[in-house]
């Protein structure tokens, strides 16, 4: 393969932010992409763009024809999905999803018979927002994208996906689903958990988001984050999550306590082991 | 008064980046700008962008002849460098300062006789950075500032307060100092000290800052502000923030029960009230 047109046919499953985006991206490439969505007006504003070129129904017998399967759906859906995909894949090279949680696809596809051609993926490129509206051109330019093998994925599957996110501006990074969502319980799960956390507490307490200064809006702002898609996350990764969160409630302990005797010197103590693991603030020339 | 400048000298005790961020606001309004500040490097760095036209010695003297004195120091040195210039302070019309908490400078104000021309400030400008060089013009443009007046504050100092506020761009509100410190350990402090626990999880854990997507570095942002200044704050409104601290974890532990079961339906319960109060996200236009 010179470029990814090369492969041939791409059909996306789901059209949310990573899918869109991933449709975009494709289609500007050439290449022809195959689009599923459980919702039809998404359908219809892709066709409309030119992003899709052939719709894949219910019956999902349309992928047949495609080299790459990308699932881009809910992590509580992937697999189900994956499941009802699996006698049309015969002419695919590759399949792959974009979950933040890798355990539980990864095992699905393997148990599926998929394992030879399909790898996990999880591009670190979302954010708070959510569908089709939101999916935009070149939104994995730059973005870290894991890729977790299954046991059984070829040599060429992993190559392949890797082409496939470099195609698209990513950076790819071989990682065990176990590792992956280890990691990802600190790095991405915690933060929105926390997040979730904050914004219960001033919505109960009726301080509304309005009356937050820069850091409060920046500490809330996963906080609107689409509830599906988070509470199948936290679901598919509760053990891991639960032990990060139990590292936190840890350090949280050692600050109330501080901050309840007033004690200025342990504050800042525990403050200045902070500052240098986030390093130093930016500042603004002058 | 018609402009700010007609009411006379001006003397900032303290430039960082809100003292700094005033004087130079100050100074293109034609207003006779005084400094003071501990680092000498900072008031050499003042005087040479002709931002202050005097500096305001270790003596304090040169106070004698300001109309308006703020205090832009840490929150723990804000009081007894009050003390310290009251003798100083008779030709001034307007004492104001800019700290986090307001109970500990509004109750030294009284106690020091300065009741009458003192009003606290809280502009709600700041963010993680610190210092002169973070410091820089129209950094108060539509910033809430919280106006806190003592027992005594004359409707004069109260008037003049805002008109200083709006003349740089400030949208002041008035509020007691016990109203605002309950307010802020929840809207500014809790999320700092969330903040900070989260970045000390995380480096314990052994998870740079750089393995973070753009929601963790979000959630994160604060752990970079000043130690100094920020333990200063915890410190002094530990009752508060320690009832806040309280509250939240009441909500996190929840969250924690129904990530550790893989709950899904709890957790989507828990996260779309969550949405409710953080607003729906902005999309994108397509």
């Amino acid at each position: 393969m010179k470029v990814i047109s090369d492969v041939g046919p791409c059909a996306i499953l789901g059209l949310g932010l990573i899918g869109g985006s991933i449709a975009r991206d494709l289609a500007v490439r050439n290449v022809r992409v195959f689009g599923f969505d459980t919702d039809a007006q998404t359908l219809s504003a892709a066709r409309r763009a030119r992003v899709i070129s052939r719709v894949v129904d219910e019956s999902l017998e349309q992928l047949r024809e495609a080299r790459m399967v990308i699932l881009a759906v809910p992590v509580d859906a992937a697999a189900d999905l994956l499941t009802r995909a699996a006698p049309f894949l015969g002419n695919a090279t590759l399949i792959t999803d974009v979950g933040s949680t890798k355990g539980a696809i990864v095992a699905r596809a393997q148990a599926l018979g998929l394992g030879a051609k399909f790898v996990g993926s999880h591009p670190l490129a979302g954010d708070h927002r959510s569908g089709w509206a939101a999916s935009r051109r070149a939104l994995f330019l730059r973005a870290k994208v894991f890729v977790c093998p299954t046991r059984t994925s070829l040599p060429a599957t992993i190559k392949l996906a890797h082409a496939f996110w470099r195609s698209l501006g990513a950076l790819p990074v071989d990682l065990t689903a176990k590792a992956h969502d280890a990691e990802l319980a600190y790095t991405s799960h915690l933060p929105h958990l926390l997040s979730a956390a904050l914004a219960r507490t001033l919505s109960r307490a009726n301080h509304p988001r309005s009356a937050l200064g820069a850091g409060g809006r920046d500490a809330t702002r996963l906080a609107s984050s689409s509830p599906e898609m988070w509470s199948a996350i936290v679901a598919a990764n509760g053990p891991n999550l639960t032990r990060a969160l139990d590292a936190y409630l840890k350090e949280l302990r050692q600050l109330r306590k501080a901050a309840s005797r007033g004690d200025a010197v342990a504050i800042h103590e525990l403050f200045t082991a902070t500052t240098a693991w986030a390093g130093p603030a930016p500042h603004q020339k002058t």
